[in-house]
């Protein structure tokens, strides 16, 4: 997808948002925020919103002489993450669909922005662990989606957030059939998405192959991933893309990607028939 | 006040809404756009939001090539509001406490931001003007303004917005006591703030002065107002500033200003002390 106009403000107010989880320093803020504002007046509104995100973020870590500025953050997350699991997983468990189930933690994952977090509460993150299975989930491919994996030899299944692939580690594990996973990763770190590091830290080596999809947009813009990582996407027999960031660089893709993500975007929900906050497991692309 | 980081998102999101009311060419919009988040980046945020906002109008005034852009709609309103004032009337007429009463529709005609409706909803303004009598005022220094008016020899009211104007006209004629009343309005046209025009064709003529303040900045910025207009404003007996423009630029003046306003953002109510929405008659400024 292309990005909209009223993607604009949005950036700005995510850059600055950004700048205030990994520095304190107000005039550092200003300033960073003065070039980021110059970046999206240059930036090229064909282009899908990672996209322009990747270039701020670009940006902030230049001006902050930073490779990983969330990298901190990006470690309690998964710390956080792993302290939920068992729980997450004994829900699993006892559930009548447990591969449902276990979708439902990858969407919940995904909410729990561990990142955004100064202070942990106990209690809200119980609270979100229990709403998990009862969120009605939009567009249910679940069942496709099984069936899919159960004939497939090859799944990619597209990461999003450190802390959020210790549940992405819980979903895979409830694969069926006997499919080679790979589970790609950021080529270098942006924003708190997962890296190589993190999806090892979250235990994603026991279960799938780590690659990397060779860029640092919070997404999968194919035209910029590497020549391998496309060779990948494109032999996969089964795809799955997780978040909203792989969903907006997808959509219209030349390849059937089954999304599950939480619509966090008003213009994007009433663009493609959906609510804000919805939770959904759809299938975009053709095949 | 100086402005808030918090502000920038918010003037990119102004700026944007802006571009929208006033064309339809998504293509003039991205390049207004793209001028905008320059002159926001080159912005002294030691200043108050207005003169921010104002070098924003500036900017797209004259990408426009037009002095005027919100013209239709400001004629627009002050039709809409005119229309209005009669019923508005008949309840401050009826009121228990008039001066009070009027100073409600005069919140009221804030709310109510015609120039942002393109489809006019007769219910939903009744609706909002039967809600006047009814909600709480903050802070509330109507009888304090009310003594402050029968003592006055000069009363400088600071106008806001077009169509608004016209329940100021309503406040005005129910002021106590015999002052000369003053009615402030903007040097030159900036987004829907009432200018000269605007003033008479809502019939502010008939019951004040109607003065220019010198400058094309969305409230009362005293350093870039007119000597004359200055003049004015420290040889009034009572001041009384409309809108959350006014109140940004007038925050710790050296007169005593009775601000009346709704609180439409929720980092200036924060920091002062109230909550997003609130009707406030406050007084800022010493003498």
């Amino acid at each position: 997808m292309k990005s909209y106009l009223d993607c604009v403000p949005c950036f700005v107010r995510q850059a600055l948002d950004a700048c205030r989880m990994i520095t304190k320093d107000e005039k550092k803020i200003h300033e960073l925020l003065r070039k980021v504002l110059v970046t999206i007046a240059n930036a090229n509104l064909d282009q899908p919103p990672p996209v322009i995100v990747s270039a701020m973020h670009r940006v902030i870590r230049q001006e902050l002489d930073s490779p990983d500025p969330y990298l901190a953050l990006k470690k309690k997350s998964t710390e956080k993450a792993l302290l939920l699991a068992p729980e997450a997983e004994k829900t699993i468990s006892k559930a009548e669909n447990p591969f449902e189930a276990a979708i439902r933690f990858a969407i919940a994952g995904n909410i729990l922005d561990f990142g955004a977090k100064t202070e942990w509460s106990e209690t809200l993150v119980r609270d979100s662990f229990e709403k998990a299975m009862k969120v009605p989930i939009v567009d249910n491919q679940a069942s496709e989606l099984y069936s899919r994996i159960s004939l497939a030899k090859t799944v990619l299944v597209l990461g999003d957030n450190a802390g959020e692939a210790v549940f992405d580690r819980l979903f895979i594990n409830r694969f069926p059939g006997n499919a080679r996973v790979l589970y790609a990763v950021k080529g270098s770190p942006v924003i708190n998405d997962v890296t190589l590091a993190d999806a090892k830290d979250a235990g994603l080596d026991t279960v799938a192959e780590i690659i990397s999809n060779g860029t640092d947009i919070p997404g999968t813009h194919l035209p910029a991933t590497s020549d391998e990582f496309r060779k990948i996407f494109y032999e996969a027999d089964v795809i799955i893309s997780k978040g909203q960031g792989n969903y907006e660089t997808l959509l219209n893709c030349d390849r059937r990607v089954f999304c599950i993500l939480q619509i966090k975007c008003e213009s994007l929900a009433k663009r493609y028939g959906f609510s804000l906050g919805d939770w959904v497991v759809t299938i975009t692309g053709k095949e």
